[in-house]
């Protein structure tokens, strides 16, 4: 096989009107949209429906949206005796995946004029999904998964903390909740569609795509970066052991990106918000050890934060434990898999590559005994 | 996008030494082995050692094999519990799938040194796991789902039925799990790898295969052809209804083939259990049935047999019902899709293809209250 063609970098595997990466404007587009439009000016919903939909709401279409989302939030009781099972020391992403396989177990997507419903659905209620195993795991609490919040990430906030969250951290979660919606054929992205091309159903696709993103090397990177500068406590310390790091080649995670070459457009939006967050809680640690970190790695590496590394901060200062950062990636990129999953499906061929072979040739048959 | 490179057929996309399909000998081989000689002369439990291990096993190494498979059968309390909850309406395919993702939450694969060891549980577990569901929700009652039966088909059928299955069924299951073991990069083989390229963990890697197995595209067919044969009460009345179906353009599953072209290795072999399992049962229906379909097919349409075909009446024939057709394909398949996992872990790189872009042009942010 020729080297470059390992893991199929720069192998067109599909079409797709979703989603530029490192082509136009500032590196990213939803449907032709700059990232820095979508995640100043839109609500999360505005772009979940962009994507699903085609295109942007009108005001009455996202008032209607937002309702049927809020209606859909509730859990079924079979679905909570489930959580209820899955011990408290399990992986978060784990709970995502068995929460998500659940819910198509009771609600199966019959045929694919249903696949809307569901996408709905599965937006609605994954923030409850993740929130009621956490509350009723660690606290012992049975959460109530209804809230009159209007958003999917205030709605998240309220379960997790259990009261109306400050109006900055929804601005947050929209920002955060937008940047991470979509990314054209990354490996979680391509599961989905792999799945979508068998005909299977959505909940099939989507509890794929979780199990994708649970990897390391791809949805973890800005719970790394959080147990990485969590312990420092000046930029001082945080550079001399950032150096011992980097001279011990350890991995470094929340830098640099296969595809954007000099910087990713998301990071200036949600450092942004992590600055504001860290004045809003009166931070005066992690903030600017975070600063330092960005600005040893450009020295040392050349490398720039991508969109992990501030997100870390910024989910850290509105209160949300580490584990259920990558959780909150699901809620976001949900709407991206699925739109894909629809793309897929509207112009359908199996996925089906080759391999090259590098096994033995043709062997002759011995029997049991005669093995040595 | 050139034509030919929709669904990355003729796109190499990876190395695999686990199988050759439509190079070699009959047409289908597992580490050089012939499926003829597999199938023939070895047990399942041999064949999934010589995937995942990398050789066919002596007598005491498939004893030793056998006895720790036997030694894992038992379901966690938790996922009993889990079990119960999913209703009895449920799509196999789904329990499966949760079944599996479940597991993952209970014994999480804390790093790869744990890979065979989480590998043999599925082995194990997997027949109990359906079964377990089966019987609850079908009949009300909680199955032991432990067995002295020494093969893990011989187990499935055991717990299925509620005893000891006949010796020849657990020979045709033994053919049955190592004709469906590999595939090389089918579909799910494929989502498994994808999966496991960001490093994610090995319940991840099989549940979302499961999921990708579940399209009537890739694992539905010897269900499919089995709701097709089932009215037709004699070889004329099947010719008859065949071709109408025909003159309709219906879709007949069980035949044809993406990568063989003259026939398939598979069938010779299932076709022939099928026969004399058709001879115990005492059958003059079915059996002769789909010869004649097989007949009508290779006349009117010169399609032959694939693996699926008659796998329908060979289950049949086992009183298998229809619904479990697709989990014993997980079941066999489990251990090609491991192997594939091993195999990608050992000499990794994230796969992550590009894609073509379709979509509009970069466009201008309009204000929600300004669209139309």
């Amino acid at each position: 096989m020729a080297e470059n063609t390992a893991g199929l970098r720069g192998i067109t595997a599909g079409e797709t009107a979703l989603c530029t990466v490192g082509q136009a404007g500032t590196g990213l587009t939803y449907r032709g949209y700059d990232i820095h439009d979508l995640a100043q000016h839109a609500e999360f919903e505005e772009v979940a429906h962009l994507l699903l939909h085609g295109h942007l709401p009108t005001s009455s279409e996202l008032r209607a949206y937002r309702e049927r989302l809020q209606s859909l939030r509730a859990l079924p009781e079979a679905l909570r005796a489930v959580l209820e099972q899955i011990p408290a020391n399990a992986h978060p992403m784990d709970v995502m995946r068995t929460g998500c396989s659940m819910l198509g177990n009771l609600e199966t997507e019959a045929d694919f004029s249903e696949q809307d419903w569901h996408i709905d659905r599965m937006l609605a209620t994954f923030p409850a999904i993740i929130t009621y195993w956490y509350r009723y795991s660690h606290d012992g609490v049975r959460i109530d998964t209804d809230s009159d919040e209007a958003s999917i990430g205030g709605h998240f906030l309220r379960l997790l903390h259990g009261e109306s969250p400050d109006p900055m951290h929804v601005q947050v979660m929209h920002a955060s909740l937008i940047l991470y919606a979509e990314h054209e054929f990354n490996a979680s992205t391509f599961t989905a569609r792999t799945c979508a091309s068998t005909l299977s159903d959505i909940h099939s696709c989507i509890t794929g795509a979780i199990g994708t993103l649970r990897g390391p090397l791809h949805g973890g990177a800005n719970e790394a970066a959080m147990a990485m500068i969590e312990p420092w406590q000046t930029p001082d310390e945080a550079e001399r052991e950032l150096l011992g790091m980097l001279e011990r080649k350890d991995k470094i995670m929340g830098f640099g990106h296969a595809v954007y070459r000099k910087s990713d457009p998301r990071n200036a939006i949600i450092k942004e918000w992590s600055r504001k967050l860290a004045e809003q809680v009166g931070d005066s640690r992690l903030y600017p050890v975070s600063e330092r970190v960005e600005a040893v790695m450009a020295r040392e590496k050349g490398l720039f934060c991508n969109a992990d590394f501030f997100h870390a901060s910024a989910y850290h200062f509105m209160g949300i434990p580490t584990p259920l950062f990558t959780p909150i990636f699901v809620m976001s990129r949900l709407s991206g898999w699925a739109a894909h999953v629809k793309e897929q499906r509207a112009n359908n061929r199996i996925i089906r590559p080759s391999a090259d072979y590098t096994g033995p040739e043709l062997q002759t048959w011995v029997p049991i005994e005669e093995r040595g």
